[in-house]
């Protein structure tokens, strides 16, 4: 039996931090490594324009994210690994899928009704700084997810609706011009979240994330920033509201964590407990990062892996394509 | 100096018919002919995909469109002919213009805001049965213009908005990563409008079109068809009432006309003007029509036109897309 499709795009809009790493890269490379699934990872660079206009920080993003992937082991061989904007079918088949979608459909986004609504509580118009992408953007994912017919997308639950969508257009192409589309599944991750220096969640929205590949220096000084309480040395302290244990127990192994839970218990000092913490994620992430700065720097490795997996997409994308232009009617005279 | 370049897309939802030939193709022929502009001309296919879920009818149409224009003798050395989806370039363009599109913008357009006119006065729904096709089109159309910084767009005055819009998107992108696009100007084109066989206007929506390349037999037939009154032989008959007299205007040089006018005032018989009508027409058409049919069925020939054109379209929009991609952050890594 063939392996099952599965599909996740990286949006590039910023720099991988710690949180993108234990929730979502680390168990996808891990996953890759076991060789399960037939696993498509991309850059999502056409998606990444909707939320940036700033061409220097969606390239420095592509490159950090694909420098990321590969310095942490991603088997690019037995997975396809490629950029989003290698692959020009992508964007055509989304036009075709437009040309099916119904407009009610994208009016019930999630996205975009939480735009409008928070436009109407500032008594703006209810589509003021809504762009056609934000608008549209449920189309391109159809277009992502149906171009390989993968059949399943490992998704936060704020994005299951986007694959109910995706499945939507899908059967709706299949009624008007005969099957052509596997009707994709949400696979619900709930993907462990890591808090941020501030203890809410790490993300780049908030501007609490501690970069992943930091160099050393940095990532102990971020670390040192990790909010804590005023507890003294001595003073036992709580594992349960503490980031600097949450951070640790995504590292460690059960034997460290039972050992820092014990030091928390014996009331160790947060500096010591950051020290500890840094030392951990440094051990873990050091090899890595040596890797990480020399691909970075090595921009046409970069290119030849990205045109290498561009090429694996597109072999699939060409004649999938092909035949959603036939049923269509855009077929060549013969 | 350049010659302006000029563009003009035909979308291919039906069969050419004499009111597309005396309003848009034989004097956008005889314009190509004198060589004043840099003309381009496409079949609009992925446009078509809007208004036709038939792909039968999408590929039928853009072969009849295509042998038409040929057989009718446009110079396809001095213009660029092409079918918009042997132009990948230009959906990935038009995924580009999205996101710098505002959804407000779409919200305006005169076509989308008619059918939500009709549907609320139906009670329904007001995006009922509105696709993002619809919805999005003058999207594609930005891209088909300034994907080759067409400067002047030959458009009826329904379309003025479209054009507007498409300035809208390129002012819009230049702002915020660069003057890339000429801005595009409509050119108001108020073309002669022909009647059909009930007397409105000549139009496949209304089913009285008489199509261009009938067969003799069918053309006579058809133009027998044309609604008159019920003036008896030997009475005068009015010119300015007549669908006859104005399709013969159409067709007949001024002496003709002239001619015609006092067998009115005479009291030509309707059968007869009709007789003498299709054998003007024919007369017109029948060395078209044979190069016509000889080109209709033959595909490889057709083929090789348009993936000329296409080729001569792409070494345009290859190079502007690569301009596009590196201003939006998408370029290759160096």
């Amino acid at each position: 039996m063939a392996k099952q499709r599965v599909l996740t795009g990286i949006t590039t809009t910023g720099t991988p931090h710690l949180g993108n790493y234990v929730g979502a890269i680390r168990p996808a490379i891990a996953e890759s490594k076991r060789g399960e699934f037939d696993a498509f990872f991309f850059l999502a660079d056409y998606h990444a324009l909707i939320k940036s206009h700033e061409p220097a920080m969606v390239h420095q993003s592509s490159r950090e994210i694909a420098a990321t992937w590969l310095a942490l082991g991603l088997d690019t061989d037995s997975s396809t690994f490629y950029r989003q904007s290698d692959v020009p079918e992508i964007t055509e088949l989304s036009w075709i899928l437009t040309c099916v979608c119904a407009k009610g459909l994208m009016n019930r986004s999630h996205a975009y009704k939480a735009a409008v609504q928070a436009n109407e509580q500032n008594g703006d118009d209810p589509d003021f700084g809504v762009t056609m992408g934000l608008f549209s953007y449920p189309i391109l994912m159809a277009a992502d997810i149906l171009m390989f017919n993968a059949s399943k997308v490992p998704v936060g639950r704020d994005q299951i609706q986007h694959i109910e969508m995706a499945r939507d257009m899908a059967q709706r192409f299949n009624h008007l011009y005969g099957d052509t589309f596997v009707l994709p599944e949400a696979v619900v991750d709930d993907v462990a979240v890591l808090s941020g220096l501030d203890g809410r969640k790490m993300s780049k929205s908030y501007g609490n994330t501690i970069p992943l590949f930091l160099p050393e220096k940095k990532l102990q000084k971020h670390i040192n920033k990790i909010k804590t309480n005023l507890l003294e040395p001595g003073e036992p302290k709580n594992t349960d509201e503490s980031t600097v244990f949450e951070v640790w127990q995504a590292f460690a192994t059960p034997a460290q964590t039972a050992d820092m839970r014990q030091k928390f218990a014996d009331g160790i000092a947060w500096g010591q407990a950051k020290k500890e913490l840094f030392e951990l994620i440094n051990s873990h992430i050091a090899p890595a990062r040596e890797r990480y700065e020399a691909i970075l720097e090595d921009s046409q490795y970069l290119e030849v892996v990205l045109k290498k997996g561009a090429e694996k997409a597109r072999s699939q994308a060409a004649p999938m394509l092909a035949a959603v232009r036939k049923a269509v009617g855009l077929a060549a005279f013969k």
